[in-house]
């Protein structure tokens, strides 16, 4: 007898600021198995993350920590250039509050994933990846570094001997490098429902999806990233999950 | 054989924020056994709080954190209306963000002084007083809270069986009633060096000092309140340890 | 032969920040003939003031500096002591950066309205409203003032020779002294759109309206507030522009 | 007879925020012949640019905008990527902000000089370069536009019709293609105060400086910059004055 394969939902929560609101976390928190939930950099609040962390315990959704650069006006998209000992002070700060905040709520931190500009630049930089997994390494307690495949700071956190892992994205297109493919260019993004969901799929029973170019990729993901933020974004993340199910595919949270 | 009189000194540190200083932090952390550092809410940034936090480990110096309204525009110093739980909110982030980056110095938070307005708001007042306390009770390790003798917060500490103590001034006039004379009265604050070692002294030994119209006053401090951003502080603070030295008074943090 | 009663109808527009959105300035824009835009310290930034200005610009809508607190986290509703002299200089800045955003489309500044706290503040504490009249009597060009009936700061502006007029609510309840039935009490806000309707009607054909007892209440506007954030607000402010011009009432901005 | 060669002295000024200060506005002031103010988004906030407007006014010296990329944190300092139309949209704000704080002291802005970051990219970036000249062009008043020598941004101005000078610097090295010496080499920055002064005088009189190789290099700058925020700033500040005093040059605003 085999197990089933096993895939964990992430998707972003927690990205409000004081009156504002952004995303439909009550209902994608009921889909996904993991929620990365914003530090107070680049969204989120005390009030907000208490709120957010809450939410996901009700649901028994593991929480991660959605590190970004210091910009909430630039919702942590832009490049910034920061020092690896200052990035490093920056990553420790939010997982340290993040981190209080859960421990209020009753529950805990089990993974990290960075947002954004972040997100990029550590999957090429090693000094800022060095300095991410540094803050990571220091925790309290072992926390898991979600990422893309095969990226620098995976590599480094492997060396480390901290647990990574990486992440698919089933409504993305790839390049045949295992690359996404730009969101400038035609075609990156899929809007076709049933093609996201039959990606998903894949993803999560065979590692490998098709190409922009037909030619098979190997992604291996432990996750699937859920985008929260886009309209129709609660309804597609449950026909995701539906045809996960259909497909005797296992939701289970990997922190 | 009697024990010597015990005595903490503390002072106000890391207030810095990007290419600002404030203070001189490397003097001050020679005097005292107990640093208050700045969270991030109103002075300091995640690099300042390193650099200060591994300052203060160097010199054996105990390490409470300095939270705060959120105000960097007002330092602090300004009354703010914050629900009760936004504020515990506010609070749990700060410390779990300063616990975080003593972990990453090998070190450790030892106790929580509130800053500026809030600082003497929970003096007074229970409800903000209460969401203090509450987020200082729910802290993975025990920590001391810090506060004017006989306040509010004081009271709602011990209620709560958590460790409180109070704090004293040298250099500040007191009302008969135990209460500081306000800073926009005549004779709030004492310039003199020698009556400022003096009444150090007579904190220490005796837990008493006099009110601005005679009238001893009973504050039995463990820790004196050291300030570090006045011109000549840091040579103030030297004389009021070498007065305590020559008193026969040890000087010990408390946490 | 006489005029028609006029009216204008105001609303709070602009209140994005970085990625947020707040409220349907598209609709709201379509409907009102005074914008109180956002400066940038309750809400908005540079670009969120550009767009909306040059869309308030396409639609014929005056344009108004909605200057707040500094205060992005509690949306400028939260009470601040700041120094007059600190105040003025707060308010002259916001008039200036949205001036300057003004003349980039080739349009102007015409009035003032406070937003939140200070809006309420400056209706009774005579020192703030001082400062903010200050700000507004040093402008280059003239501007109005947009504040309650009988406002302190009204009083203060009229004094100084500028133009302060009053605006009144439709939808919420007054009290038999004018004064706005505080959020918490029960009936504080009218739901009932057809009472809504009737009420801005009532405020713009005869000036006054029921109090909350029955009595008739003195507003005088000469605008009406309409509330551009709740659900369901863009289509109650069509509804009441469509009955003040059922009724013969004539919309017009009055700066 | 000929007139005597003219030069003007600008500075950085205004950079304190909230209880922070940095630099000796107060001595710098009464050397320089323009004072280049921070507008609240590296540094400087409104009550901190009131006051050194006041204070530059007093000394009739001529006040420049000193815009910068919105970053407190950085102080300015790092790059950022912006849209051109975000960009252009955030040197309006700043500058109709410091014009109007300008109008309350009775004085008026006379000319921009861009912050650090800022500053270096638009001396090589097309497109930052001309967001921000189209902010100085719609500009209510003509402002002059204060950047290097062959700047892109002069170029740019200078096509649109705008007034755009140069600037040079007496304290650092300059390559024998007229670039500045990068700080990371040796000699960079020359600290030899005698040779300073120099410098100072040669760019004043000549136009021209040694390169660091000894190639004579044209600067032709009609305002030499003094840095005030590092140590023993104001005095060299008023050496460099004299020593240009005693050469016969005559000090000049050019805005």
């Amino acid at each position: 007898v085999t197990d089933p394969p096993t895939i964990d939902l992430n998707s972003d929560v927690g990205e409000g600021f004081g009156v504002y609101r952004l995303g439909d976390d009550a209902r994608i928190l009921k889909v996904v198995t993991s929620a990365n939930i914003a530090c107070g950099f680049h969204a989120g609040d005390p009030t907000v993350m208490a709120r957010t962390v809450e939410l996901a315990a009700q649901h028994g959704v593991a929480i991660g920590a959605h590190v970004a650069y210091p910009d909430l006006a630039g919702f942590g998209r832009r490049q910034m250039e920061i020092a690896p000992d200052e990035l490093s002070s920056i990553v420790s700060y939010q997982l340290g509050a993040l981190d209080e905040i859960c421990r209020r709520a009753g529950t805990r931190l089990g993974y990290v994933k960075p947002h954004g500009a972040l997100y990029n630049r550590i999957a090429v930089d090693p000094e800022q990846a060095a300095a991410v997994v540094e803050a990571v390494a220091v925790h309290g307690s072992q926390l898991t570094l979600l990422t893309l495949p095969d990226s620098v700071a995976m590599r480094l956190a492997h060396a480390a001997g901290l647990p990574a892992l990486a992440e698919g994205y089933a409504d993305r297109a790839y390049a045949a490098d295992g690359s996404l493919v730009s969101r400038t260019q035609p075609g990156s993004v899929i809007d076709d429902e049933a093609a996201v969901v039959e990606r998903a799929v894949a993803l999560a029973t065979t590692g490998e999806v098709r190409a922009i170019d037909g030619t098979p990729v190997r992604v291996w993901p432990r996750s699937i990233c859920i985008h929260g933020d886009t309209p129709g974004a609660a309804r597609l993340s449950s026909e995701i999950r539906g045809g996960l199910e259909r497909a005797g595919v296992r939701l289970r949270a990997f922190a």
